[in-house]
């Protein structure tokens, strides 16, 4: 297992965990459970796919993110008292995923010749759609329209990954953490010092 | 005609009254009703095609779908009151619907070589999120996340089907009936045992 | 730029600003309100782009769309008293936009040798299910379920364009003109003698 398939695994099952957590809050069945999990993880990069042509989609032909998704709802499960006691941890593995996703989405649509602007995007959806989707079948205006920075610090990671690729200075793979954690740092930062961004009125 | 066409056709059609009576519940006019009516027969098999890349998606290459859902929604208005009264035989319906719809969609998956268990999904995909489409545009938790044994009984039935398929004792046809059937059997016993998934406290 | 493009670009502006200012009305953040401008800008062409297998979808190799819905976007927050005092205006570019949609998206299918019934479908989906995204991200039933022609003057108009081919009296072109007029003209009617649909008791 390479470094970067190990990252798509523990950022898939963190996704898998929030959604199943959200899911039970919602009071739905273990099949309305099983459905939230799998949306929230892999929704994100599944619209991606779509929209780029990618298809059958990722995780079809990639098993091992079922298994992890099931892992995940199990875990969700098994834990879930430990899971509402750690809040903190539970934060920033989220804020890990969400790093971790808008860079592997902008990639991939680079690798289809397409403009950076449409990749910046790309890697934004791959990230918070999955979390948009969870909030549309759960019947709630989604939670990343309405208050914190989340998709601004993704937005923001990636076009530092696009300036940092155009400059030049470093390989593909220190582009790729120093962006990653910029989007982790600006989430935290945003969390610890209480920004969102503006309604407009 | 095959056989299978016929079933096809009879599933589209009682989901797409299905759909029509939903939305007159919920007061919606002439054009809500007919996109309900839509995109709850055929819903459910459009994600999947979609997924599976499947494009133009099957129904678009197949206008006798059009025809049986527009026919679909004529009848769901002039036998409204018929429908009300025979609460059972519709029931029955979408259950015969249900089971034809979650082996027709496991079929097309494995036709790609995709794992079994991508089948699986794809083919309870095909059963039920027509339904849960609906749902979303009527503004609704889906249903299908909060109560009832419904989608576990395609889940059943799929995984009966690859379990078939594997002891390979029976024709296609054969191992096709008797899935349904199962799937058929599940979701009446539900109904007629009062059987529901547990909610996760 | 030909004639075409520019009433592309216009419809997708207007769309836009709609979207923006819709997401305003519900109290969203500036990340929220740009995701809803995008989806009611370009939501109808990518449903329709997806079905029929145009993939990557069209908006991302035309990146002026992206500009055109930021200009948009901008447009509404700079200009927002001056929208909000000209609904009259506000509507009538509306108006030009679905016009324009239905027609585009009708020949686009048509180019692919798919049924006229098809086309008229996707012409329609093109125009108004931006709007039907919208609404399902903010949380409510589609706003065209409910009330009002507004599909409707698509589908009719669509099926004009599809019977002026088959007559083949006049050019594309004409037909184009011949055909948007008609959607433009029922929805303008439908508003000012107070039309609609009826719903279903």
């Amino acid at each position: 297992m390479t470094l970067l398939e190990f990252i798509e695994y523990a950022g898939t099952f963190v996704f898998a965990v929030s959604g199943a957590l959200t899911a039970r809050s919602k009071g739905l069945d273990v099949f309305g459970v099983l459905v939230i999990a799998f949306v929230t993880a892999i929704g994100g990069g599944t619209i991606r796919d779509i929209l780029l042509g990618y298809t059958p989609v990722g995780w079809m032909h990639e098993i091992n993110f079922i298994y992890i998704i099931l892992l995940g709802v199990i875990s969700a499960y098994v834990f879930k008292h430990l899971f509402s006691h750690l809040r903190h941890t539970f934060f920033l593995f989220d804020t890990l995923g969400i790093g971790v996703f808008t860079i592997l989405g902008l990639q991939k649509t680079l690798a289809l010749e397409l403009s950076p602007l449409i990749a910046v995007m790309m890697g934004t959806v791959s990230a918070v759609f999955g979390g948009v989707l969870r909030d549309i079948l759960c019947n709630e205006v989604p939670l990343i329209f309405r208050k914190e920075i989340y998709a601004t610090a993704c937005i923001t990671g990636a076009l530092a990954y696009i300036l940092l690729m155009y400059l030049n200075s470093f390989t593909m793979e220190v582009n790729f953490i120093i962006a990653a954690l910029l989007i982790i740092g600006l989430r935290i930062s945003a969390i610890v010092f209480n920004w969102s961004l503006p309604r407009w009125d």
